[in-house]
């Protein structure tokens, strides 16, 4: 089964699923296999790592003929040369995020690209459009990662955007299979960006430790981190570390990075933060990529037909 | 546009729309309304104000012929002889909440009553179905009220609920509207709780300013207190005495509910706490329950034709 959506023809993908832009994990390995997949697949900035970053672009063109996009986390990425590399590297999509949207998006499009701004609330989305981005990635706080301290979840927060926009809406936070695709879609998206869902994947780089502890996790296991700053609040997993931080309070946001390695190639879960989101409660298997997207789709028609049948009113709904 | 399913035909209502039980608030005027409405109406216990109580049992029976039900906050309920009266009362559902499912249901189904118990989490929903429950309303986090500090979004507690168990789900938390009622449908879910969207219905009792901070509030105008507890941890409005309490913590979350009457019905919002969920911030009128009920119902047969549409791939989908 296809899709054709806003998303899927602006980017050129077969299939409306974006790959959140991990920092460290969104490499040259597993983008390729979600752009190979049918979705679209972002190389991450916000590692920092820009030499490295700079070399998984390049191999990117080796492991996929299909079209994938850069992240500019713009927090993180210090250095604006990074928007001349992507441009003269021919990447025709970009998402920016952790900053002022009119920063890059003018330039951005000048030279021909496509750009999606990634929002946690309606105010952001509205700045982005003033901005002049072509689509938005709404992003709501069940998801992992860096967060808005007043995090607004999916159900309510995709809904109020869409519907005070006109460009097309990326739904993430959350999503993992069809039915929350098709609930992403029911709330107005056209496209879902998964990002646990991806980060356990077969094809995913980071340690077994990790994957084995969101499908072990149910979804009450993360925790919501440093809501009052100073610096970025996170969603990430419950482990010792976490509920510990989360109870005292976190001094240096950015010293518990220095671990990151450790945690996310190394498999030690206490030596840092694994941002994780609550959707690792519904994850109970190592897939590769392709599997989950084709599964995906199959359960949103699936999930959409016994939508339809609901108004005929012949038989009461069963699940 | 009716639709059926298991929670219609169990309930014997023509909409899947049950109220919240809101404490103060669900009674006889309200509640009544939802029926009338082609709704579920639950009387409310939360208040612990008993005798109010069973005389808006007993004004029900004159308001409407439509079935309704009672909820038995397990908390806030220290009198069992409530179960008695609402067994007398001939009131057919009762949804119990905040204490062991256990307690109250044996009882209450041997009296022939239809029994759902109120979970935030997958744990909560296994112990209610050992229980011998009929149905789950099960809660999300962004919704207002008292809630499981280990909150949990409705995109992702919905599915995984449902996924688990074989009893009907109501979806609570986050849902105002057709969208949100197809985001729920296609979770799982096969019916809505409404609580702020009807708090905010013109038939409801509460004071013009919190309907109007209702309308005016963004999706981040609500806090979470008392994670940490001791008791009951919640979702309410943003105010300043909200927000002083959400930094400075709350050392008797039982006090704070001291100035309710004059919070909810004198108007004033500083005098206490507004229990008030995230979709606030896609609420921008106040309508009568029939007129949202009727919306409802037609845009989720709208949303629900468009998803089908999607697999035709004969266009592009928009919004």
């Amino acid at each position: 089964m296809a899709i054709r959506t806003r998303i899927t023809d602006m980017l050129g993908i077969e299939k409306p699923i974006i790959q959140a832009a991990m920092g460290w994990i969104a490499r040259s390995q597993l983008t390729s296999a979600v752009c190979n997949a049918g979705g679209m697949g972002i190389i991450e900035t916000s590692s920092g790592e820009l030499g490295a970053v700079r070399e998984e672009i390049l191999k990117m063109h080796d492991l996929t003929d299909k079209p994938f996009g850069v992240n500019v986390a713009q927090a993180f990425v210090r250095d604006p040369k990074i928007i001349d590399f992507i441009i003269n590297q021919g990447v025709k999509f970009v998402t920016t995020s952790a900053g002022d949207p009119k920063k890059y998006t003018a330039l951005l499009k000048e030279a021909g690209l496509t750009v999606f701004h990634v929002v946690p609330s309606l105010k952001g989305a509205l700045r982005a459009i003033e901005a002049g981005v072509d689509g938005l990635i709404v992003e709501g706080g069940e998801g992992g990662g860096f967060k808005n301290p007043q995090d607004v979840a999916s159900m309510v927060l995709i809904p109020q955007v869409c519907e005070a926009v006109d460009v097309p809406v990326v739904a993430a936070g959350g999503i993992t299979d069809g039915r929350s695709m098709a609930a992403a879609f029911a709330l107005g998206a056209e496209g879902i960006l998964m990002g646990t869902r991806i980060l356990s994947a077969a094809e995913s780089p980071v340690h077994n430790n990790w994957k084995e502890a969101i499908i072990d996790a149910d979804s009450t296991d993360t925790v919501f981190l440093n809501r009052s700053g100073p610096g970025p609040a996170l969603r990430a997993l419950r482990t010792d570390r976490t509920t510990r931080l989360q109870k005292e309070g976190i001094e240096n946001i950015f010293g518990e990075f220095a671990g990151t390695q450790d945690v996310y190639f190394g498999g030690n879960l206490e030596a840092g933060i694994a941002l994780t989101g609550q959707v690792a409660g519904r994850i109970t298997e190592v897939k590769p990529v392709k599997q989950i997207f084709d599964e995906t789709l199959k359960e949103f028609g699936e999930v959409t037909g016994r939508l339809a049948k609901l108004s005929s009113r012949e038989a009461p709904l069963s699940k």
